[in-house]
């Protein structure tokens, strides 16, 4: 069960959940990974950025990836990224040995020119090897690192095994009308397209030809439930739904404070047992969990899934 | 008629219109200052980033400024920004000897540290003069500087003339509580923080605090409602009007796309006579106008002021 | 005059001179040129960023440029970087009009794939005209912007007024073996490469196929000498006279510090009157003095010119 | 045997030596011990940037710093920077464990208010330990975090186990400065001040009161006699001795390069058996073997130690 280039749909980007004290809560990770599958993701992605991932040795990443791989029955996407390629490969090799269905690598921040980028995924495509399928993630406000559409295309040219974009640069959606022009052109084969950046262009994304989202706002449910709202060409319905959550949305996707949100909001709805991070970790100030309740119970108003029982 | 620490209300960020060959359109500057003052603004912030300010020469920018405020009747702050010294007192010494309300001033992205922050602003508020009052930009997306509340504090404290904050670093909500704070516990004197950032969390920051916005979202009159009903204590109906805008904001306020729109939705209001902005500029699709075209029709089925009538 | 793709030799970097209270020293700027001239540069280079160019006023800016175009007798490159093209339009048309052999254009540190350098120049040469000679300033320390070699090579392709690279890249000595080999392969037509980065690698830089310096390090008729010697192929000459002076070129190398070195040492040797900055500006301390003073004093061991009697 | 605040000498910063096919080089890894040890060196430093620390796996970097500390006989510091504080304190608890004389931490490029950075050094020194000796790496050049000398200065006063600063700020003759007045206005307990940035400034950086050198340059023995030189007042041999390596120590301390010139260096001398580098790595052209084997020769002909015999 790999990931290939007519992937479709929602792939959550899972946040790692610890004990107050740091260790890794696998409970509380066992009933994240349920959560996703009730919620009817076609994929779940572990060891993003969003996942701690960087604050994870390296057999505590493996083990949590593992959890997950074998209790989920979907396609688990694990990301690989790291300062040097003996560690990629080391991570790569052994989740793929454990079942994942990819892996996700992100550029390091020093890459500038369109030959340093497309020589960087060679070169980590050569290191994970040719049988493993990945994911581009392309993340500029986060990464630092300006992708040209025909960057992306000539990292596809050139690697077998590139079949999905994670895109999340900002603006983004002439970068899909670009990409989605070159397959139609002939120029490029097809990739599948998940969205990230929080979802916060989600509506628009998927009318511009996006394949679904690859994010980890707290409702995967409703974007499973918006990706197939766009893909039935119900526009008016998925913008409904999609305007009633993005004030949420909106807040889960400030920088440094959305896992602190996620990690509340999945603890509030009972799937955590604790929202702690490792540290460095952001916050929640008493206003802000007040804002995120405010934000819940309007939205509650409008879309049931958000009511907080007890 | 000058800016001070107790401004409340909305300055609205003013673009500068061109006609289609680059020449500044005096006409459509004037029917933009009539509008704003028909939205009900307390005042009108020119020759900010969104103004293409850099892209003018000193005698138009002058020319601009000065128009404004000769017709407005209220306080008009001008942008003063500039690579030297010599060349901000020089607009500034002009701006104000023409009837400006006070200057604003943003951070050369080559500072870093705390000291180096507060010694711009000290140098400065020497150029200008202690008896011009400025304002603070903090946009560190933008500019790529960082200022911690303590620094805003510390320039609050060296400089007389420093009576207001264009709040928009993001994530925010926490940096006006704690110049709020400061105040409550009497470290600072009284600052008028006034919200840019596109507006996107005007909701929230009006309750942490803040006085108002001062950002160039196309529906002023929006704005100005909204910090009306925030400061009669009017939750629900605040964010309800806010919750209906957001996906039109949130559109707006993608970096290096929102003049385009802006100046996309003045022109369809009948205000600008041309989008042209001068290079380098943005541009829209035309997928993305009928994106916003399908935002204002969503939006004026809740908001009256949104329907583009022929 | 103008500028040409053959150009060889040295174009001194012009710092501008100022009085103690900031105004332009035009007595010193008439002695600074007559220096450079006896020192036999062929060229001058005026408003770069050491020039303090940022800092002058549109009027000012003009009227060092014309001054030093009237007085040289070589060809003046003047710097015409600008925020947006209007600006730049305008001080290079005056600029030409006064006399300068060609103009200088730095891109915007927002600039970030290889395409939006590329559009950038394209831009920018049509805003100049297609009869102005330009030169490409690559300085990614200061600029932030990383130029590939192909980059380079197709704005020369796009642009027949491209006649000359500032090259400061750092490393940079691959840069130069790979534009020349475009110019060997037929890819590229011939570009006229003068070296920058204060000098720090021309050794090197001339035996990779430089054409030479545009720098501003305070002994020019050194790099005259050092141009020459490598010019004729006497190799070891030159790298004594490089070595010899190398000890206070990295001294006057350090970023932000270099211009103060610069201003001190023409002050000490008489030429400039004063050796203010305009703000913000950098300052050497008393033990910095003392360090230029030991550098010079052991430098004038081995070369004559850097004795400062009296 | 732990480093402390009254440190002196020579720190060499050792790369790892690599087999052709990527594999730790041990024997390698044993000369280079050895030839620390007869260059007089007072510590080494594993484990840095140099030390392409990022792209070993976690056991063999404890492998490389565990052999390396039980050859040595002289203090090892080892670079513990990491993304999180569990792998920080993970291996900073191994190397203890195996008998290191302290570890070295690197910023975050994340960082940029004062508060962040001695935030930042504040968790890490709790995740280590209050009983590990830690070293401050400040180079802004690399990690993009800017420290001003006050910063240095609470750091040192909330952590007893900062007891040393690598300095390789760009320009830092005044920070050293700065920070000795520190101490001589008792506003700092002393700090053990080695220097880095290639040793481009050693020259004036130990008559600015810095301890010694913390560098990879590829004669240690070199910078051990500079130190003492200096030490003992003899600022005309230390600066001829100084002067005599600028060419290759300049040339050595190009970014991205360095490494590759270091490694061939010492290939050259016998000491690796590959200069092979882990991926990503930089290489060097024929070209700049060349201009290194010109470099090595010029300087043979004023140090003997720089003869390449064979």
């Amino acid at each position: 069960m790999k990931i290939s280039n007519d992937a479709r749909g929602v792939y959550a980007i899972a946040p790692t959940p610890f004990h107050d004290d740091g260790a890794v809560d696998e409970k509380s990770l066992d009933r994240l990974t349920d959560f996703y599958l009730e919620s009817g993701v076609t994929g779940i992605t572990v060891l993003g950025q969003l996942g701690e991932a960087p604050k994870l040795e390296h057999s505590e990443a493996l083990a949590v990836a593992s959890r997950v791989i074998s209790r989920a029955g979907v396609p688990v996407v694990v990301g690989v990224s790291a300062p040097g390629f003996a560690a990629m490969r080391a991570l790569s090799d052994a989740v793929m040995d454990a079942g994942a269905a990819g892996v996700m690598i992100a550029p390091p921040a020093s890459l500038r020119t369109d030959d340093q980028i497309i020589g960087y995924y060679r070169n980590a495509a050569k290191a994970i090897g040719p049988d493993v399928p990945f994911v581009i993630q392309d993340y500029p406000l986060t990464f630092s690192v300006v992708m040209a559409p025909k960057v992306i295309r000539a990292i596809v040219a050139e690697n077998p095994g590139c079949v999905m974009l994670k895109h999340e640069d900002w603006p983004g959606l002439e970068k899909i009308s670009a990409l989605r022009g070159f397959e139609a052109d002939g120029s490029m084969r097809r990739l599948s397209i998940l969205c990230g950046n929080g979802g916060l262009f989600l509506d628009f994304e998927t009318e511009r030809g996006a394949d679904g989202a690859m994010t980890g706002y707290c409702f995967p449910d409703m974007l499973v439930e918006l990706v197939e709202l766009a893909a039935r060409g119900e526009r008016n319905a998925a913008h409904d739904l999609f305007d009633a959550h993005l004030p949420l949305l909106r807040y889960e996707q400030q920088p440094g404070v959305g896992l602190a949100v996620r990690k509340y909001v999945f603890m509030r709805r009972g799937i955590l047992a604790s929202e702690a991070q490792r540290a460095p970790a952001g916050s929640l100030s008493a206003a802000a969990r007040g804002e995120v309740d405010l934000l819940l119970s309007r939205l509650a108003a409008k879309d049931p899934r958000a009511r907080m029982d007890g």
